[in-house]
């Protein structure tokens, strides 16, 4: 990790988010969502992994994981997967994960609905990550069926939708492999 | 889809592979490796997502869950994981993949080890993927702690591996990860 280049961060938030039907929900945290997820931002040096949810119990599961993969027996099975997890940090909202920063990071999001945020490509982005002009960015992504309006419009910037190459434009990627793709395209070599 | 370029394909290995210890195992099929290496494979134009496992119960499993998304009551409620779903066939082996083809398709794997394969890089394979020089070309991914040296020299090709920006060079993705990030350098627009 260059030295000079911009923080990243990814914040994973179950909670407001929309349903099938439009109704503000709160999702459950999977236990892929942790691992592949922490597994990825730590492959890419990515600096912190927030999950984001304000359910008690929800917040309790994913603190049992990581108990059991950094501390307990899972530690010694797999180190390389208590590293990963190490860098998790949980947050019962967004409000609440940028109270964990000094100063308020750039808030980048993907979102299938334009609401008028400023637009940025993969490759502006990149350049902007490297080029150092920001300390801290933290790219937010939504759980079930995309991220409320209101959650939405505390982003500063709007990252272009992943295109594939059906043939029928088909565009259902988990969010686990959103995630990987889109770190991939700003911090991959 | 460009009609000219190669039909990529993908299949997912669950025997034989090693465990941590090099003994040759099976590994067992994750119900998100069904999901999102589908609907990855599906968003970028793979044709073919082959799970293979010699496993009956195994199979019977994956069909089970293949079944409720195609036909039953997952079909309805989500129609798009109905078409990301359509297109996972099941094999034993390799051998009975490779049965599944006209002619014999170009296999390209990627592996931690240097077992004299020659090798591609992203971008080398990326171009040749598009300049139509083959008809078929089958990725071959490994489940556990890889494939075994027996299935790695069927490889023709040996693609590079991914390097994220981790300062330690952790690299320890999953393979759900992995299969995204490689179809999006590969066939991403």
């Amino acid at each position: 990790m260059s030295s000079k280049r911009a923080r990243l961060h990814v914040a994973l938030i179950h909670w407001p988010v929309l349903d099938r039907a439009k109704n503000v929900v709160v999702t459950n945290v999977t236990n892929f969502d942790i691992h592949d997820i922490a597994r990825a931002s730590r492959t890419y040096g990515v600096s912190r992994y927030f999950i984001v949810n304000r359910l008690k119990e929800q917040l309790s599961f994913v603190s049992r994981v990581l108990e059991h993969w950094r501390l307990g027996v899972g530690s010694e099975y797999n180190p390389s997967r208590k590293t990963a997890l190490s860098m998790v940090e949980l947050a019962e909202t967004l409000e609440d994960c940028l109270k964990l920063f000094e100063e308020r990071p750039l808030i980048v999001t993907t979102s299938a609905r334009d609401l008028g945020l400023p637009k940025v490509t993969f490759k502006a982005l990149r350049e902007r990550i490297w080029s150092g002009q920001d300390r801290d960015i933290l790219l937010i992504f939504g759980t079930g069926f995309g991220l409320t309006e209101e959650v939405l419009k505390q982003a500063d910037l709007l990252l272009e939708p992943l295109k594939g190459d059906s043939p029928d434009n088909f565009r259902h990627l988990s969010v686990r492999s959103a995630v990987s793709i889109i770190l991939d395209r700003l911090l991959g070599s």
